[in-house]
C-alpha cells in the first residue's frame, strides 16, 4: 500500500482545508494516508491576539504534528501551506531544516512530492512559495509530480501549474472553488507515488 | 533627463497595451521614453493562422524594433512580457542573449529595471515569468525595482509584488483592470531611476 | 522499451559532450536513445566569426534537430544546456515555445525530465539556468526526477542536486570532472521513467 | 549619512565572516554600520553536540540579535546566510515573517538589499539561496542592487552574479578566496544605497 503524507501548515484554516480534501481524494485513491500539522514557532501570546488564529489553533489541537517518522514512513508527501512573502512559513522551514539527519543517510529520496499554496492576494507568491519548496525538494532526491494542466478542474481552480493555489479574502473566505482541483492534485500524486511503490515490489 | 525604454513583447495586443499605459506614466513622470517592440522569431505563415495575432502584429508593423542601442541609451527599463511556460517567450530571451557584447563591456550596468507579464490562466506564469527575468537582470548588474507593495492601486490589479501582471481571457480582454497599477509601476521605476540618474551628475 | 531523449544546445561543444556521455549511459541503462540537437537560432555569419563555434557547428552537422515528434516520442527527456543570463538559451526556449499544440493536446504530460548546465563561472547560472527550465516543465505536466544527492559521484561533480553542472574554463575545457556524475543522471533519469513506462503497461 | 544594516545567520562562523569583511567595507564606504546576528531557533542541546556550532554560538554571544527597529533604521540591508536545501535556513525565514507589521506599515519600502550565501558544494543552492531571499525582498518593496559582474574581483570569487558565495570544505574552511569580492558587494550596496538616501534629502 503507498503511503500518503500531507503536512500543512495553517494559521486560520485555509490549508488545513485543502489538506482535509487532499486526504479525502487520497484515501479515495487507496493510499494510506495521514495529515499532519507543521509545528507551531509563535509564542501563545501572538497567537491569542489573532481571534481566528487562536480559534484555528485550539480546533486542531489534536491533529498530531509533523515529525520525522512521518518523513521516513511517507511514499509520496502533499504540502499545503500559506505564502509568507513569497517563500515557505518560517514553521515550515523550520520542519525541513530539521530532516538534515534522514538526508544525510539517504532517507529523503525518490519521495513522490507535490505542494498547495494559498495567499491574500491573487498574485500574493502563490507560484513562488511552491517552486521555491520545489528548490528544497530536490536537494532531498524528491520526484516532483506537480499538477500542471493534466486536468480540467485545474484551469476553474486558477490554473496554477506548480500546484493549485487559493486566494483567501479578508473575511477568510477562499475565493476560488479549489476543491475539485486539491482532489485531482491528491490522486495525481497518489498515482505517481504508486508507480514508485510498484517498482520498489517488483524489484523484490 | 532620464531614459525610460519600454521593451515589450506581444503576440495579440495585451503587453503593448500595458506598454501604451506605461509610457503614459513614465512621459508624465518627465522621462524621455521609447517604446520599443521586441522582434518576432515566428514566421509570418504561423502568424498569419492565428487572426488576432496577424491583426495586432499588422496594426503595430511601425513601433520600431528593439535594439542595443536602446538598452545603452536607458537608464532605466520597463518589461512587458507574456509568459510562455512560465518563464518568457524565446522573442524576449533571443533580444537578451544578443546584449552579450555589451554585457562584456559594462554597459548593462546599473540599468534600473523593473517588469510586467501577462498569462491566460490566472495563476499561469505571472509570477515566475517576471522573476526569471530577473534572474537575467542580476547578470547584467541591473538595479530592480520592482513595485512590492508601494500603492493601493497595486492590490486592485492582483498584488503581484514583483510586476504587475494580467489574466487574458478567451476573448482576449484583460480580466483585471490593471491601468492604475501599471502606471503606478512606471513613476516607481522612473523615480529609482531618477536617482541613480542624479548621482551621476552629482559625481560629475 | 523506454524511450529516452536527449535534447541539447552546445555552441562549442560541453553541452554536446554531456549529452553523449548521458546517451552512453541511457543505453546502458536499457533505454531507446536519440540524442537530438536544439536548432540555432544565431546567423551563420555570426557563428563563422568564433572559430570555436564555427568549427562545432560544421562538426555537429549531421546530429539531427529536434523536433516535436521528438517530443511527443519521449518516455523521458534530459536536457543539456549552457546558461544564457542565468536562463536557458533563446534557442531552447524557441524550441519549448513550439510546443504548445503538443502541450495542448496532452502531448506533454508525464514525460520524465531532468536537465544539465554549463557556464563560464563556477557560479555563473549553473542552478538557476536548471531551475526555470524545471519551471517550464511544470507547465508540461513533466515529473521532475533531479539527481539531488543520490548518488556519491554527484559530489565530486560539484554537488548540484538540481542537475550535473560543469564549469568551462576560459580554454574551452570543463573543469570538474562531471563524466560519472552525467552517467549516473541519466541512469536515474531512465530508471524513474521506466517506472512510469511499467505503470502504463501494468495498466493496459 | 547611510545606515547599513548587516543581518547574518552562521552556525559555524562563515557566514560571520563575510558579514565582518562587508561591515569593514560598509564602513570605509562611508556608511554607518551594523551587524546583527538573526536569532537561533536550534535548541541549546542540539548546538552543544556539535563542537564547531557550539565553539561558534559562545564566541559570539555579545553581537546583537537582530530586530525589527534594526529594519527599520536601515536604508541598506545585506543579507549573509548559508543555504539549507537551496533555501534560506528557517532562522532566517523567521526573522523575515516577523516584520509582518513593518511590512504593513510600509516601513520595508526602499531599502537597497544585496545578499551573500555559503554552502557545503559547489553548487550546493548558493545561487538559489540567495534569489529565493530576494523573492521576499520584493514583497517588501525593496531595490535589489545584486553585484552582477560589476567587478574583477567577483570573477575570482566564483562569479556569482546574485551575492557573492562561497564553499564551505569539510573542514569548515572557506574554498574561494572572497574577501575582496564581499568587500566590493558591501561598497556597492552602500554606493546604491546612498543615491536613495540623497534622493530623500534634496526632496526635503
Amino acid at each position: 500500500m503507498t503511503n500518503l503524507a500531507i503536512f500543512y501548515y495553517s494559521s486560520t484554516g485555509t490549508n488545513f482545508q485543502l489538506a482535509k480534501w487532499a486526504e479525502e481524494a487520497g484515501k479515495e485513491a487507496g493510499a494510506e494516508v495521514k495529515v499532519r500539522k507543521i509545528k507551531e514557532l509563535a509564542p501563545e501570546e501572538a497567537i491569542s491576539q489573532n481571534p481566528a488564529w487562536k480559534e484555528h489553533y485550539d480546533k486542531t489541537k489534536n491533529v498530531p504534528e509533523a515529525s520525522l517518522d512521518d518523513i521516513e514512513w511517507a511514499d509520496g508527501i502533499i504540502f499545503s501551506v500559506p505564502t509568507r512573502f513569497g517563500n515557505v512559513p518560517a514553521q515550515v522551514k523550520q520542519f525541513l531544516d530539521t530532516a538534515g539527519g534522514l538526508w544525510a543517510n539517504g532517507k529523503t529520496i525518490n519521495k513522490v512530492v507535490s505542494a498547495m499554496s494559498s495567499a491574500q492576494n491573487p498574485h500574493g507568491g502563490q507560484e513562488a512559495t511552491i517552486l521555491n519548496l520545489y528548490t528544497s525538494m530536490f536537494h532531498w532526491g524528491a520526484i516532483i509530480a506537480a499538477p500542471g494542466y493534466t486536468n480540467q478542474e485545474l484551469f476553474a481552480a486558477g490554473g496554477n501549474p506548480y500546484g493549485v493555489s487559493v486566494t483567501v479574502a479578508q473575511d477568510g473566505n477562499m475565493v476560488e472553488d479549489v476543491e475539485k482541483a486539491v482532489k485531482h492534485q491528491a490522486r495525481r500524486t497518489v498515482e505517481v507515488t504508486n508507480m514508485v511503490v510498484q517498482s520498489k515490489v517488483n524489484a523484490r
